[in-house]
């Protein structure tokens, strides 16, 4: 089973990802968490230049582009041989974060399916969890307090060049997910993110338990 | 003009590329010369994660992607900005080298062209020098005694992650170049590689002077 979270900055990924790896490693499944970009060795350093504040000339196509290699080599060195070895993987983002964030916020449209058609391969999570927060309670969470993601959104916590856009982009990434949601109810599962880790947690369980439970009956 | 060299590794392209901008030079054009993958700072970094021979569980499809996402930062912010000044634009690679590299002798077929078709928004050279040599000459040249491109091809020469492959795979890329250029008669001139940086300089400027002739007559 493939799981990804996805969601603005500061909706609570990163720590929602890794609870629920807990709870499945105390249900004694074998659990890999993973992250994009990034992942692995080459994806870390795609990372880099993605979050690098100096690189403000980036062009969107080539943004687009560099998601696209790291997601490529995360499917292929990680998470297809974690599946075919009967793991359970558990990612902090995926395609849909493409979709949104360039397709959508960018506005390069259908460009992102199409490459990515070719980097993922089809590889789609059987499950995903969107995290849906408020942009302004999102990005005082990743900004100020140290708070759930903040020390994971980057390695330069809350200074990063994603985090530098305006307000009304982060709105439009929120609108965009919540758009792909309508579009693909059957896989993604919207989850309100306001409150604490722990209550988040505690909604993400819930709604895995009926999305385990559709997929029982229909098995 | 936007002009292009393409040819397999040690086949010359850095030498010619630089006699090419020298001779246009002493011509009064304002020439811009430039390589990928490259060519700008975010092109630089990618570069150095496609060179690195520690990556060598890159997957194929991360490799085309990488090589696109800095042929889109090069075409974005250097090679259109100067056609647009009415500059005269040499590369030392374009995508015929992910055509024949990525598309042939990694086997990635139309993808490539599907991708590109997004990192260059159909920006394509007016004409491309393939410069044609057996493999094992320009191997030879890239990787022993420091002739012509060996210390451009790399900023570790002879010891980059391409060139480690072996000659069978230099011979597909040689073939690779070859169908493509008898595919793209109109664009690509084939230059025998053979000989010295002067005399395959010679052969460069008889067949631009053939190409500027033939664009003279048809406009």
């Amino acid at each position: 089973m493939f799981v990804s979270f996805e969601g603005g900055d500061g909706s609570g990924k990163s720590t929602q990802a890794a609870l629920l790896a807990q709870w499945f490693e105390s249900r004694e499944r074998d659990v890999l968490l993973t992250r994009e970009p990034g992942g692995t060795p080459i994806g870390e350093r795609i990372r880099a230049i993605l979050l690098d504040p100096d690189f403000g000339e980036m062009a969107p196509i080539t943004e687009m582009l560099l998601y696209a290699a790291a997601r490529a080599q995360l499917a292929h060195e990680v998470i297809a041989p974690a599946l075919a070895a009967g793991k359970t993987v558990i990612s902090d983002r995926w395609l849909d974060s493409s979709l949104v964030y360039q397709g959508v916020a960018r506005g390069l449209g259908r460009a992102v399916a199409e490459v990515n058609r070719h980097a993922t391969e089809g590889l789609m999570p059987d499950i995903t969890f969107l995290l849906d927060v408020d942009p302004v309670v999102g990005l005082a969470r990743a900004r100020h307090d140290g708070t759930l993601a903040a020390a994971a959104l980057s390695d330069t916590p809350g200074h990063d060049r994603i985090e530098a856009e305006g307000l009304a982009w982060h709105q439009a990434v929120r609108e965009g997910f919540l758009a792909l949601a309508r579009k693909h109810p059957e896989r993604i599962a919207v989850i309100d993110a306001s409150g604490s880790p722990d209550e988040v947690h505690e909604r993400v369980i819930r709604l895995y338990g009926e999305h385990a439970g559709d997929a029982g009956r229909k098995a």
